[in-house]
């Protein structure tokens, strides 16, 4: 007989059915009748209990049976009579996989820090909190693919190795298969690359943009969805060094097409946790109280309507809110980078919802962003959403040759490297955009962890590179 | 009014709809009455011929497109009396975005090599043969995530940065952020590890596996599917060093289950390709009928039951062809692994058909893998199909503490930094297995391209890190 999910045989089981399950055991609870024991095997957040009768071949197992021991059980559902349960699953026969012996298992039936369930990542998805943190990534993962998939969108793989140091996007790794404690010198002194794999300094990509826009312009509408790198040496709660992001790329669009596409995009992704995660996300709402946010907001922001506003009426709103005696840590001036306070006032006190900022001033935004006509802003938009801001930033393109060019040349990018980027403006150039979305900060959002390694199975940053 | 795709306009279009499209012109044939221009959008393998009417505003447009060229047209359907498509689009209204000298764009209409394409990465999407390569692959990432999640599999991402030299599959990229030209020495000579931006030593991923093993045995059953990486310095048209897999790892599952599942994917890929991407098969076939599958091939694929043998009766069979007088150009032995001509001996001459080849000798497979009972062979499975071998390798894991210890010490594997791995096997052990595939050779399979550079937008292998 083939095993059963959990989740499976709890939403489709009926009083008598037969099935055999498998999982990890939570907790045993031995009276002078049954026994009781609490499994999970991941497919859902609910567990099943297994009642042991006294007696039985399979109560004979039952000292080796602790916290986090592995069975099969084959058996029948009959409806509890116990509280906090609808079904039990009374035993007929049982098998214990693998022990875990209670002096030695890290997770005992007792809660664990976030911090301590770190040092042990390999044993952690077998808690409440990351078996529920887990499948809700998933989901959005998959809501992210259902998203574009659904509009035509194709997923394109762009390269994680890159022989170009691009955006300037943050520090670089560098990948190379020289031999550190003998690095081959080239004539001028500097490091001999033709004697490196690639024949040239490679590093990890910190965004798939520059490749997506040369397929969107071939493809028409492409997303890439992977992970990208940062070499910052920082640790916070908000960075990771590995990180997966997506970002989408339309041909023959604007930044209104790119505004509308976002805000139906966070939306999506709103509206799937809610259908799909109630459990998950209503055991982290009750267990992350004061962090998490409640499944009746992450349903509003499902239905919510975007408001729009450019940059700058944002910072006149932000020098009024000043000039009536709001404090800011950070000063509020046009031509200063919006930062996380002057976001979220504007999310939660201005517009009381998600907000799209619009045409930023050209010094601080990318090169390949596209020059609006006064001169001084770039078609650019950041998606804010409350109590955290930024979500999304994307752009129109500059599709113009001359303008791109004078551009780079203002910022000192020196084209080499670049002709093929300057070649999609060269032939059959066309208005284009896209934005990118660091997908564990949503599921930081959607799912209320404060730490950004509490979304990821192996979380990397500065000094940590764990399992 | 809003662009419709091609894709779109072909499909549900009618005599009279009107309609917005963009594109990039293929062809332009000018004639003494209406000019006839062909564009195509990259949402499908089909052009759509655009008739602009002499003396129009947009026929003034016309010596200013050529091949190459972006453009966006508004009109109306019109049945074709033409041969070679079904419907004209009469033109109101034109507009060119971007030109494409004639004289320096290197698309023009007649045929390139594969090879020329490769030096121009950026504009061979535009192509029919990219576009139709990229079509197809994007179809059969998504029919992975269908397969997987509607088996209620959970997408793991693993990560690509690890600490590991786990497996030894292979040479390691290795990441830093140390200066190559002043690489600091710890006291007994080494790299001081200690700066660099992990505090030591970090690889590219050679697999997902053993991070996959602590997500099933906690969530059931999940899958990777993400970049991997091979540093050897080996150019072939059958290795990248970087590629994309897919790694499967099922808990309560045994040698059997992975066959059925590996068996049922295959299947599930070819007929989703066959149903969704006919148009692109068919060209692909035309286009490279030396060497692409039939379409009907893959569809008698996606119905074939799989041959089952174990690796010792392939040896028998392999020897008894060599005895009789059948020359394979490496040995046939117990004991020594199958050559893709022994792997496709067994499926086109001895099977007919796929065949999953089963219980390798234990020292050519990695040291994770189950021990059989006969203390010679392993429990591991490689899909092999006609025409290439083999597509798919898995195995069930090694679930025993005991027999894992002893099997990596007699490799000479150290535990320190298997601990965790070890813990698998401490706490709470299950069988479990699992498979890999190799993503790029199953595209290069259905799309019968030869060289495997031509089914990923951006490769990578020694020397060549291009776009």
């Amino acid at each position: 007989m083939q095993r059963d999910r959990i989740k499976k045989v709890l939403a489709q089981g009926r009083a008598g059915s037969q099935h055999v399950v498998c999982g990890w055991v939570r907790t045993k609870r031995e009276t002078k009748g049954p026994a009781f024991v609490v499994i999970n095997d991941g497919s859902c957040q609910d567990n099943l209990q297994l009642v042991v009768e006294p007696d039985t071949a399979a109560a004979a197992l039952l000292p080796r049976i602790g916290t986090g021991a592995a069975l099969r059980a084959s058996g029948a559902l009959r409806p509890s009579q116990g509280k906090g349960q609808q079904w039990d699953f009374v035993v007929a026969d049982l098998e214990v996989y693998g022990e875990a012996d209670p002096a030695a298992y890290p997770l005992q039936k007792k809660g664990h820090t976030l911090e301590f369930l770190r040092e042990i990542g390999h044993l952690r998805p077998r808690t409440n909190t990351f078996g529920a943190v887990l499948r809700v990534r998933n989901a959005l993962a998959l809501a992210v693919h259902e998203f574009f998939q659904g509009r035509g969108f194709v997923w394109a793989h762009t390269p994680i190795l890159t022989g170009s140091d691009a955006e300037g996007a943050g520090q670089l790794f560098q990948v190379t298969t020289l031999d550190l404690l003998a690095v081959p010198r080239a004539a001028d002194g500097g490091v001999d690359y033709e004697r490196d794999f690639f024949g040239r300094r490679a590093y990890l990509t910190v965004s798939g943009q520059l490749e997506a826009e040369f397929l969107a312009l071939a493809l028409g509408d492409v997303y890439t969805f992977g992970p990208t790198f940062r070499a910052e040496n920082s640790n916070t709660a908000r960075h990771l060094s590995e990180f997966w992001m997506i970002e989408p790329e339309m041909a023959f669009a604007d930044l209104r097409d790119d505004m509308t596409l976002a805000e139906d995009f966070v939306r999506h992704l709103c509206r799937t946790v809610v259908e799909r995660c109630e459990p998950e996300l209503a055991f982290l709402a009750r267990q992350y109280a004061e962090t998490a946010l409640p499944v009746a907001e992450i349903a509003r922001l499902a239905d919510a309507r975007f408001a729009h506003c450019t940059y700058t009426e944002a910072v006149a709103e932000l020098e009024r809110a000043s000039g009536g005696g709001r404090r800011f840590e950070y000063p509020v001036a046009w031509g200063r980078d919006l930062q996380s306070e002057h976001e979220r006032f504007l999310t939660d006190e201005v517009f009381h919802g998600p907000v799209i900022v619009t045409d930023y001033p050209r010094q601080i935004k990318a090169f390949y962003m596209r020059s609006n006509d006064d001169g001084r802003t770039v078609a650019a938009m950041d998606v804010l959403v409350p109590r955290i801001g930024e979500i999304i930033g994307g752009s129109q393109r500059e599709e113009r040759l001359d303008r791109l060019e004078q551009r780079m040349s203002e910022l000192g990018i020196p084209c080499e490297g670049f002709q093929w980027y300057l070649d999609l403006r060269r032939f059959g150039s066309a208005p284009h955009c896209g934005f990118g979305l660091g997908f564990e900060r949503v599921v930081q959002y959607l799912t209320g962890m404060q730490n950004i390694r509490d979304v990821i199975p192996c979380p990397r940053a500065p000094r940590e590179i764990g399992i």
